[in-house]
């Protein structure tokens, strides 16, 4: 393990999945951590685990960092700026420019308030779900204001290096920007289309594929919590729904009379766009998405045969790209999707159809 | 590999991903199968992989499988009830209503027509990806007319079960609202939501995640084929979506103005009905989605490493309900997310950590 490039008491305020998940990293590199949260239980639990030490009198920590719900981030950040005056202050909070807004109006001290999001963890958990490893490789948008100092936006970065994150910076308009479109209305749009699976019959919702599988995950998110992000980011939200709005008319108003003309070449840009946004959208190690080849086996769904299967490709010697378990509606068959190199699909195919594995469409 | 069911020649005309693959199947059964496409080229490759023999003069198949894009499913349909006036035919077009309304307008006899879907497949590809196994644990719908004759019906069910799928039997019409509410509809919402990064900064897209990610993969689908598919469904499609743009249009009203009386109930409304729709979407082996309890495991990006970790998740005997492959955007670190039943999952990750694999949040 590389040595912290931290060095003095890191106070963390919440003890919830982030920041007990910050406390167990930092302890675990040897760092004086203390850990703080409005309830007493939350707080022994995290210590318990490891995730750092009470308060105490004399502390005088450089970095404080405030993992607490969006709806009380901006009043904690000034409380510490305030208790703190040496120390840098951070938060986690997944919306930025309406903290910022809070903080000039509670006359906060910007100079050392540096706005962090780190994008890990899931929404749920507390201290009982923390792993020192939450962030690793996971990024880590720092988006300081104008105010900030450069002294306090390098601590900062020192911090999502010690935990091994990946530092993007941007400002917290942009951040906002960004995080409308690629997170807050993919949310909403999940969420309403599930919505449309409440009153339908059964019999139809047991058709369902992969497709409305996909598209309606995230739609079990929490709903308060998404209900504080959605609330400090409405404008920017609202701006990219309008236009969705707009595009979605259009395709309704073409299905509403699809004989008519330029019905047909609405629906087919609307499927055209869909394809080109798609492809915008990054792949792995932030790379362009390559088109990967897809290969399906078929396994007993039992435990030992995903081990068995994977070992086999290993010794094949293939690398896996991205891979998917899906499962047959009504047997006990597992389909698993295996993406591979588009160069390495014959071989592997070859490979596992001689070991005796059934390759599926 | 049991007897087949069906017994005489069958007819395929079409050799596209379907045909070949229904092909294959047959054929591996042992059974006659005659396989034809408008494009010769097409035929010689499905026959050169083994699907079917060429039609000879003297062919008098019992059953006749049309596999062609849906909108000239219809007159082929209808052509091969007049050419084979003693067989059944089935397709295996994603819409059924206005296929069943065209062959009226031709005057075909729809007591041996028999409309089918199987649910199975990628919309791409040509023979050159036929799978004898494609179908297997596959939903086939089969979605009869009131004119179809029951011996028509069982044959088709035949069919399916040689081919190893699951028949769910309906009629065309809820098989159209179906598949409106649970394929079209989500393919329309995620293109549409996908075509919001066409104009993105690149910058913005790069904050990607799973979720955009997973709510955007059906986004790359064929537009050629989905505007067949939703101009054969448009009315169901239209409806649903018109449901789906009231909802849209009510949430776009309360994040633009979100201090007003009543914007945060009617966001939070949006969230829960999403938890309530997404609940109903059955889980594996068609029983209801069970919360899996979900483990991040950290492993090298490289070949053997998938294989060493489910290895000893054998060895360890928990079985692996779901399974996802991420990757970190900035370094050769994959996570896969594990998904177990939770009276299991304190056990995998203790063994887990104790065999040195580093559990992630």
């Amino acid at each position: 393990m590389n040595a912290p490039r931290l060095t003095d008491t890191v106070r963390i305020v919440g003890a919830g999945l982030l920041g007990t998940s910050i406390g167990l990293a930092l302890s675990k590199k040897g760092l004086d951590v203390v850990i703080e949260d409005s309830s007493p239980a939350n707080r022994s639990l995290a210590i318990d685990y490891g995730a750092g030490r009470s308060a105490s009198e004399g502390d005088s920590p450089k970095l404080v960092v405030v993992c607490v719900p969006p709806d009380v981030t901006a009043s904690v950040v000034a409380a510490e700026l305030a208790a703190f005056p040496n120390a840098v202050v951070t938060d986690v909070a997944s919306v930025k420019v309406s903290i910022q807004r809070q903080l000039e109006a509670l006359g906060a001290d910007q100079t050392r308030y540096v706005g962090s999001h780190p994008m890990a963890g899931r929404e749920r958990g507390g201290a009982i779900s923390g792993r020192a490893d939450l962030f690793v490789g996971r990024p880590w948008v720092i988006a300081a204001s104008d105010l900030t100092s450069s002294q306090a936006i390098s601590l900062v970065q020192d911090l999502a290096l010690d935990l091994e994150a990946a530092v993007i910076s941007t400002t917290p308009s942009n951040h906002d920007r960004a995080v409308a479109l690629v997170s807050h209305v993919p949310q909403l749009v999940s969420s309403l289309l599930a919505a449309r699976l409440v009153e339908a019959d059964l019999a139809d919702v047991a058709l369902a594929g992969q497709g409305l599988r996909d598209t309606t995950r995230i739609a079990a998110s929490d709903p308060k919590l998404w209900l504080q992000i959605l609330g400090a980011n409405s404008d920017e939200v609202a701006g990219v729904l309008k236009a969705f709005a707009a595009d979605l008319d259009l395709v309704v108003e073409a299905l509403e009379d699809v004989s008519a003309q330029g019905s047909l070449s609405k629906l087919g840009r609307a499927l055209e766009a869909g394809n080109r946004g798609v492809e915008r959208i990054p792949g792995k190690h932030g790379t362009k998405a390559t088109a990967y080849a897809q290969i399906v086996v078929m396994i007993d769904d039992k435990p030992g045969e995903l081990g068995r299967l994977f070992n086999e490709v290993g010794e094949i010697g293939v690398n896996i790209e991205e891979l998917k378990l899906e499962h047959s509606p009504s047997s006990l068959i597992g389909l698993v999707e295996l993406f591979v190199m588009p160069n390495e699909e014959a071989k592997l195919v070859t490979e596992l159809a001689s070991r005796g594995w059934r390759i599926a469409g």
